[in-house]
């Protein structure tokens, strides 16, 4: 018994072949050519989902299911892409058109929905039940996982992690609102405060770090100089594991999970940006004495995550 | 078949004896006198359970299950009260003194938890499976019910809704972090800021509806005082359903329930609150267009949702 995971995105479709322990048996990358008719794309996903069965050596017929992640707004019960900003797609019945190219049944969801579950199932939280994921890149996406299934909400229109005000008037998000998680905690907005701190701050060593341009910073920048002992870059990091822990804190204390996963490019600091949340939220969460610790951990499954959580849908 | 729910405060046990379609059949209603041995009280409480069958005509074997809302932090899968302020109890293996008692399976929950779920099931969120609820009281509460079940994270710990920091630095609260929902949106946060308007402005007429005094300021002061023209309590009340607002708007990112109920002294001013802050969530509220609504609700059954819900754990 197989399933087939499909990681879609603006610039590739990414699918897996995926065995009952979450294992991986093939993978496969094409391009998504997003101009295109988005029955062109379906058409190659369905294509694309056959060859890996058929390199794998497996029949088509062995394969139970079919899921994607997707980016944008979802509807979970139909499948449908109701928005799409990366695909540029509105109301295309993803779900349904792939479904009848494939003669299998097709689940669709947000693509960090699928990876919270990939995470949780076969990766960082694996040995619990309830875990929340944020994934910290461009923006910051969220999953909730409740006893192993995905939480979605409404038309799966939940777990939007990101989007929880934590400085109410503070920086303007792309959402609308100021004072987003996402508008503190995204890598977008760590890169924000690095290139402020370097404006500040011209002697600063994140300007030989960034290749002695504003326009070559990014994520890791001021990480690598506050390890050589930069001021103003142990500043930018100081205040981006600060709010990072107000809204982890914020998770604790609504969903006391067993654990809390962090993804996306900015987690690649691995303990060294879990050692110094988990500190802060040992101090901070509501009644912290007596009651169950929240490990805050690292992804483990990187890119694949999406694939598998995809597959198990 | 019967159910008997019991709301243990700290100055009364209110207990119920509830059928099958969550309708109250007799209630009571008896001190709990706090500074006695808990067993004592338990002792009360199963002997008031008892008295209301004798009193209601119904047999006790008829009576399938109890279940009690406690304030304080509970263990729900041993029915241990962890640490109860209110009650004063620290460890106190309260489902199982009271099992032992009365012959019954006895479920614990914490109030403000076992409140959402009667208003889920039978009050205000009857028509919905997701629901939030906010109990705007001394403190903010929440409780949780996805799928018509509570939801109360790892040992119960969870749905400490009032500790979602939504104003980073912001006014301290009791749990230590500044900035908390509750620190904006209970009662006494509002009382806080009214007294702070009426000592900015002397002649404000919430000193004329507070007899003249600050000690005389109450949870309907800046209310009255708004709707008969007052300037300062109109800046009071708008800055109180902007908190509010804000973090109902988290919650409906972060959830996306079918509905969002309010509950406790602040909801009685019922469509007058809920009217304005659904106005504010209408614009703000993540991917608005195209997205399911989320209905804000004023709770219906009152001061009886703590029995029925405790009735239903």
């Amino acid at each position: 018994m197989y399933r087939i995971g499909i990681d879609l995105g603006g610039t590739f479709v990414k699918a897996g072949l995926v065995d009952e322990n979450g294992k991986i048996i093939i993978k496969s990358k094409i391009p998504t050519l997003v101009k295109r008719d988005h029955a062109e794309v379906i058409d190659d996903m369905s294509a694309q989902a056959k060859k890996l069965c058929l390199d794998a050596g497996v029949d088509f017929a062995e394969v139970v299911s079919v899921g994607i992640g997707c980016p944008g707004a979802i509807t979970g019960s139909t499948g449908e892409v109701s928005y799409s900003c990366n695909l540029d797609w509105r109301n295309v019945p993803l779900g349904g058109m792939l479904s009848e190219r494939l003669g299998k049944p097709v689940k669709v969801s947000n693509d960090a929905n699928v990876a919270a579950l990939g995470e949780a199932l076969y990766g960082a939280g694996k040995n619990y039940s309830d875990i929340i994921m944020l994934t910290l890149g461009t923006g910051v996406g969220g999953g909730i996982v409740i006893g192993k299934k995905l939480y979605e909400g409404n038309e799966s229109k939940g777990a939007e992690l990101g989007h929880m005000v934590i400085c109410s008037g503070g920086e303007r998000c792309a959402c609308g609102r100021c004072g987003c998680f996402e508008a503190y905690c995204s890598a977008s907005a760590l890169i924000r405060d690095t290139k402020r701190a370097m404006e500040k701050d011209g002697s600063s060593l994140m300007w030989e770090i960034a290749g002695g341009s504003i326009d070559g910073v990014n994520g890791e920048t001021a990480f690598i100089a506050e390890k050589r002992g930069d001021k103003s870059a142990a500043e930018v990091i100081e205040r981006y594991v600060f709010y990072l822990a107000e809204g982890i804190m914020n998770f604790c204390n609504i969903f006391r999970p067993q654990a809390i996963v962090l993804g996306g490019g900015v987690s690649e600091q691995g303990a060294n940006l879990t050692d110094r949340v988990t500190e802060l939220c040992r101090k901070g969460y509501y009644g912290y004495k007596g009651t169950p610790e929240v490990e805050i951990l690292t992804a483990t499954l990187k890119n694949d995550a999406g694939l598998i959580g995809a597959a198990f849908l």
